[in-house]
């Protein structure tokens, strides 16, 4: 199995992107190879500065690079040198099994659409994002690439959502849930109320109901649904609410000589909790919904974000996410089909 | 001055309404007279066992409840001996200035335009809840009575946040800001685009852009505006975070001995953490748009609870809430109207 790796993206770029694909190689390298896309110079520089061996990586030299104030549709069109646009390329034509990549979202996404294209049934990928929860770890979606979405496209991101959690998560009989503002099906918009009844009838996944935003953070459901707009809010309010917090509490402990001397006494709790809601300990976002798998890795990411995202994405490719996301939704749409020939 | 207060709803009732309106007439009650409407037997039986004094307070007697599991349209149409129909009957009638209830949020939401109906521009009142924030408490607007809003909807509440920050909770040229995934302007739905650009031309508020959810709980702006599926979002979700957080937190408190003195050490600042995000503090929910003022109190509100929503009753009064937001949204209007002439 060959993984294309963005080696220019992200804000650490190329050199945690390069101790990251290492990491990963001597990790759980068997049967893996992996293909740098980047300016060659660049990657073999750093390599050499800080002694990361190469071996076992091929480098693909791009000249340009998509950075975060890039447009994504004119990035995504017209940085074809980018070591982005060429890694998505050679992922369409077979040249790699899987793409990750710490650069632009906006542009991923885009060029993903465009170059990879996506799988029967699903118009745009869908942003995932997996989440730090009480219980365990949950599966938000659409986390802010679709902001303005149809109930039949929520009932999809159901689906992809479901096949990611079982495939890649490793959960059994995942449960799906809806976020609204209030656990009846008569709550929310008119687009959520027609997706509650479509979840409700959709044979290939677990649908356990509405779930309140309170209740989200407690990592009860294993995939939890909503549009990217609201996706976006949750997965940026969470993150804020938990500094914010985290913030308070230091102030607490830089009070006195006793409240600092506390924080000695629990500071190894308090990097338990840090380490539970650690982004880069869950892993990167992958897009659901491309024909191919491709995986967004944190832009802050370290080398251990990259490593995991590496890890995401060959579990995907070893447990073939995309044919499996593609026969799920063509069993939802037979579905549908013969409910309506039976109505 | 004469608040009328629903004697009957919330959790706690009627004791911490009786609590909360005896501690209320005690600590600003100069120039301020009270009603209380529900069952009279009960009122009196209640303050007679917890030597509440009722001097200074006239009781209503109405024979009917509305409990949290009626239909909102039904009990407000129906149930006319309810002490919350009657209140905003009487609200309505002018025989009190100010309506306060710890009662069913949709019912009230319904009732209230039913009855009391809204000010000129104004077709449902907004919901708007003081929220604790990291720098300063700030009010959310529209925390969930309305679900789906046009882009002037999201623009009027901009006019009334701003009036009611301003009158009420004291702040000079209060800041407004619009939720949305990303600071720039091209971001978000179509109807939150359009949105931003209305607020961005309105005279009347002091728009200081998007806010990005993580920035949120910093409490850096005066007034956030968003429609009710994503204010509800935001609200339980803060909730469900600070919640988790606290969860995580005692766990590695009651770990062992060491981190059990540490939690004594630090006791007096968690506690003023907690104080600062305690809802009851923070006061009670304006429905904003009414023709004359409504609180809605917390449905858990202890007595604290209540007096703190009856101060804010009172101010509403004093500074002449509803008078003020429909000439701002008077004011709001001729400009458009003025806009579109010269265009």
């Amino acid at each position: 199995m060959k993984i294309l790796v963005d080696a220019m993206g992200g804000d650490n770029a190329p050199l945690c992107v390069l101790q990251g694909a290492a990491d990963a190689l001597r990790e759980f390298g068997e049967g893996m190879q992996l293909v740098l896309l980047g300016q060659r110079e660049v990657i073999e520089q750093t390599a050499a500065e800080h002694a990361i061996s190469l071996d076992g990586m091929e480098i693909v030299d791009c000249r340009e690079v998509v950075s975060m104030h890039d447009d994504p549709v004119k990035a995504a069109r017209q940085k074809k040198d980018s070591s982005m646009v060429r890694g998505l390329t050679m992922l369409k034509n077979g040249e790699g099994d899987a793409f990750v990549s710490a650069g632009s979202t906006g542009t991923l996404h885009v060029a993903s659409s465009l170059i990879v294209r996506t799988v029967k049934g699903i118009k745009r990928p869908a942003l995932a994002t997996p989440m730090p929860g009480l219980k365990q770890n949950f599966l938000l979606l659409d986390c802010g690439a679709n902001v303005e979405c149809r109930a039949t496209t929520l009932n999809a991101f159901a689906v992809m959502g479901s096949v990611y959690a079982e495939k890649v998560m490793g959960r059994t009989n995942p449960s799906v849930a809806l976020v609204n503002n209030g656990t009846e099906d008569t709550k929310g918009t008119p687009i959520y109320r027609e997706a509650h009844g479509l979840m409700r009838d959709n044979p290939v996944i677990h649908f356990v109901g509405n779930i309140e935003p309170r209740e989200v953070p407690n990592g009860e459901v294993d995939v939890v649904v909503c549009d990217g707009f609201v996706g976006n809010v949750i997965l940026k309010l969470m993150e804020g609410m938990a500094k914010t917090l985290f913030g308070m509490l230091k102030d607490v402990f830089l009070e006195n000589l006793v409240t600092k001397l506390c924080f000695l006494g629990i500071k190894n709790g308090l990097r338990g909790i840090k380490h539970k809601m650690d982004s880069e300990e869950v892993g990167g976002a992958p897009l659901l919904g491309t024909a191919r798998p491709v995986i967004k890795a944190h832009g802050s990411s370290t080398a251990k974000g990259i490593k995991n995202a590496i890890r995401q994405a060959r579990q995907c490719v070893a447990e073939d996410l995309c044919g499996t996301m593609e026969s799920a939704l063509a069993a939802l749409n037979a579905n549908d089909t013969k409910a309506e020939k039976s109505e």
